[in-house]
C-alpha cells in the first residue's frame, strides 16, 4: 500500500477540544477524523486496525460456538417498551415519516429475543449463541475520551440461550476464557472484575478493566495476582486476598463486559421451550459485549511514547513500513516490498519523495508500525537494509534474508 | 457448520406483508428476519451470503484503487445545510440530548468531502479514491420489495478526487468496467443505462439494471446487444442502434449508479488543491453506488424456482450442503465433510435426524446451496455419495474422490 494513496495524511495538530492521548495520535497518525464529539469515521489506517481486532474478536468467538448474525439499529418503540426500557436517556429517538417512534439500537437483547421466538420453541432448537460485530448509537452525556467513549461505535454483542441455569453457568466461563485470550491477543492485560448488574440484570456480572489513567472506572487490584475488584464493590478491603500483599488502586477502562441475563428477557417477550418431557419453561439468557473501537482506543493508551503510537504486532494497520529515502533508490525498495510481500508481510510504502528524511521519520513513530526498514543510498551500497523496531531506539543493518527469518 | 446451530430455523410460512419473491423464500429459508418494513437482520446464512458479495465488490475496488474506510451515520444539520440538502424528506432526522438537530446518513458525499478538507490541499494529494460498505438510512415511502428496497441497508459507496475533468472520465469509465464484473461474478447480467444525475448533480449519470419483474424501474434493451436505455430517457425510440431489431421492454432492478459529481460538493465545502503552477483549483469529484443487500435480492429474484433459491456458488452460504439421512450413517458422513474441508470447501450439515428426509429435501431446495450430498444406508453400501446440483434434477452416484474433482 502507497501511502500516498491512504487517503487520509499525517496531521501536525488535533482538534483541542479532545484532550485524550488516543485522539491526539489517532487523529494526528490519519488514522480516524471526528465529525462531531463521541462520532468517528474509521480512515483506511483506522479501518484496517479495527478490523484486525475484529479479526481475533471473530476467530475467538467462533471458537467457542458463536454465529455471526447481522441486527439492525432502527428499532420500533413497542420493542422497547416490552422490557420498559423505551424511557431510556441514552437512546436517540426519532419519529419516521408517518409520525412512529424508532429508537436507535444502544444494545440488542430485545431484538434478538424477539427473531428468537420465531426459532427457539423446543429443546432441540437449543443451545444457541449468536453475536454480531454491528454499530451502536448512545446519546452519551460526555464523548471525550477519543474513540473510547462513542455516541456511535462499533460492538461485539453476543447473546447466549440455553435451556437450564447450569449449560449457562458453564458457557459464561467459556466467554471469560476466550475473553482472556482477546485481550491478551490484542496486547492488553485485563483484569476480570466483579461488578452489578447495571441496567441489565440484577444478578451480579463481570466487567474486564484495563489500568490505565485515561480510564473513567477505578480498580483495587493486585500487582502480582489477578485479583481484581470495583471500587464501588470492594469496599475497604486493603490486602490481596490471595497473597495477602497490598492493593494498588488505579483507574481503568472497562473493555468488555458480561451479564447472566437469565429469564429477563425471555420472560418479557415469552420466549420458551418445550423439555424432554414436554413442559414449557423460559429460555435461560447471556449477553456479552466488547467494543472492538474502544480496545484500539484502549491499546493506544496504554501503549505510546512521546513520539506516537506503538502497535502490538496483532493489530498494527501494517506489520512493517518501509522509507525510500529517495527515489533514486526506489527500485531496491520495490524489490523489498516484492520479498515481504510473497512472504504474506503487509507492507506500507513510504513514496512521498518531496518529505524530508526528518518529517518521513515523525510520521512513521507517530503511526506507529512495529517494524521500520530505510533503504537509502547507504544502505542499498552495503546492500542491506536498516531495521529498526518501533519500540526500540538502536536500528540494525541486514539484509532482507535475514529480516525475513526474523519476522516469519 | 451445524444447520441445528445456525440460530435461525427454515419457516413453513413468511409473513403476508412482503409479497416479493425475495421476501418470502430468504424469510422461510432463514437468512433474515424483518423487523419492521424496510428493517432487516441477516441471520446467519444471510449474512455469509451478504459477506460473500461483499468481498466480490471489494477484491474488484481494491484493484482499481480504492482504499476502504467507515464514516458514521450521526451527521450534523450543518454538514447538510452546506448543500442544501437538509430538506431532504428521506432523511432520518432527531435531536441529541443538548438538542442539536442531527440526520442519519443516506449518502455520504458531504461527509466525504469535509474529511478530504483536512487532507488534500494539493497535487501531490491526488488522486484518491476512498470506498466504505456502511449501513445507509433512508425513510422511504414504500418498502415492500423485501431487502431489495430498505429503510436501513449496507451500501458500497466509492468517491473519487481527481485533479482534472479527463482524469475523473478515466476512472469513471474504469469504474464501470468494475462494475460489470462485480454483476457478473454474482451471477447478474446488468444492463449499464444512461440516465439523469437525479438529487446528485446535473450531469448525466449512469444506472446498472437488471430484467425482472420485481422491478421498479423500466428500461428498453436489446437482447443481443448491450444497449439499453432508461424508458424515461429514450423516448419512443423502437429499434436497437447497433443491430436495428426491434427493442424489448421490461421492468427491471437498479443494483448500481455512477455519478460525475464534478465540483458541486468541492465547490460547497470549498475542497481546492493547488497545482503544479501553484494555481488554486477545485477537486474533481465523483460517487459510486452498489446495495450489496439489494444485489442480494435481486439474485433471488431471477434465479428461483418454485420450491426456493439457486445461489450461484460464488455467492452461496456454502457451496456444499450434506444431508445424513439418519444417525446410523453420522461417522460416514462426518469423514465426507473432513474430506470436503479439507479442500477448502464450506460446508453446512443437516444433523437434523429428528426430521424426515422429506422435510430435509424440501429446506435444502429452499435455502439453495448449490450442490448436496445425501448420505444413506444404500450409498454406504455402494461405497458412494448422492450428488445433486440445486439446479439440475438428476441426482449421481459417485465416490467422494470424483466429487471433489469436480468442484475443486
Amino acid at each position: 500500500m502507497l501511502q500516498s494513496h491512504l487517503f487520509a495524511k499525517t496531521l501536525r495538530e488535533a482538534p483541542k477540544d479532545d484532550v485524550s492521548v488516543n485522539a491526539e495520535f489517532l487523529i494526528r497518525g490519519g488514522f480516524v477524523d471526528k465529525l462531531v464529539a463521541g462520532v468517528w469515521t474509521y480512515l483506511p489506517l483506522g479501518l484496517r486496525t479495527l478490523e484486525n481486532i475484529n479479526a481475533i474478536i471473530r476467530e475467538e468467538i467462533n471458537a467457542i460456538g458463536g454465529v455471526e448474525l447481522y441486527m439492525p439499529a432502527l428499532q420500533p418503540r413497542d420493542l422497547w417498551e416490552t422490557t420498559d426500557r423505551w424511557k431510556v436517556e441514552e437512546m436517540y429517538k426519532l419519529k419516521d415519516r408517518g409520525g412512529r417512534d424508532m429508537g436507535l439500537g444502544w444494545t440488542h437483547e430485545e431484538a434478538i429475543t424477539k427473531i428468537a421466538l420465531s426459532h427457539i420453541s423446543s429443546y432441540r432448537d437449543l443451545p444457541q449463541y449468536a453475536y454480531q460485530i454491528q454499530t451502536k448509537f448512545r446519546d452519551e452525556p460526555r464523548a471525550k475520551s477519543g474513540i473510547i467513549r462513542g455516541r456511535e461505535f462499533l460492538m461485539k454483542d453476543l447473546y447466549s440461550f440455553n435451556a437450564t441455569r447450569e449449560e449457562l453457568d458453564v458457557f459464561y466461563e467459556v466467554v471469560k476464557g476466550a475473553y482472556n485470550k482477546i485481550f491478551k491477543r490484542v496486547g492488553l492485560k485485563a483484569y476480570c472484575v466483579e461488578a452489578s448488574g447495571g441496567a441489565f440484570t440484577k444478578e451480579y456480572s463481570h466487567e474486564f478493566q484495563v489500568v490505565s489513567d485515561a480510564g473513567e472506572d477505578e480498580i483495587i487490584y493486585c500487582k502480582e495476582c489477578l485479583f481484581a475488584r470495583n471500587k464501588e464493590v470492594i469496599g475497604d478491603v486493603v490486602n490481596c486476598q490471595s497473597c495477602k500483599k497490598p492493593l494498588a488502586t488505579s483507574k481503568s477502562i472497562e473493555v468488555g463486559n458480561i451479564f447472566k441475563l437469565g429469564t429477563k428477557f425471555s420472560e418479557a417477550f415469552g420466549l420458551s421451550f418445550t423439555d424432554e418431557n414436554g413442559e414449557k419453561k423460559p429460555v435461560i439468557m447471556g449477553s456479552y459485549g466488547i467494543g472492538p473501537g474502544r480496545l484500539m482506543g484502549t491499546v493506544v493508551e496504554v501503549s505510546h511514547d512521546d513520539h506516537g503510537i506503538i502497535w502490538p504486532e496483532s493489530i498494527a494497520p501494517f506489520r512493517v513500513h518501509v522509507l525510500a529515502l529517495s527515489s533514486s533508490v526506489n527500485e531496491e525498495a520495490q524489490k523489498v516490498i516484492f520479498d515481504l510481500e510473497q512472504n504474506k508481510v503487509s507492507v506500507l510504502f513510504d513514496d512521498r519523495f518531496g518529505k524530508t528524511p526528518g518529517e518521513r521519520f515523525s510520521d512513521a513513530d507517530l503511526i506507529g508500525i512495529p517494524w521500520r526498514i530505510v533503504i537509502s543510498e547507504k544502505t542499498v551500497k552495503a546492500g542491506k537494509i536498516e531495521v529498526k523496531k518501533r519500540a526500540e531506539s538502536e536500528a540494525t543493518l541486514m539484509d532482507i534474508g535475514a529480516f525475513l527469518r526474523l519476522i516469519c
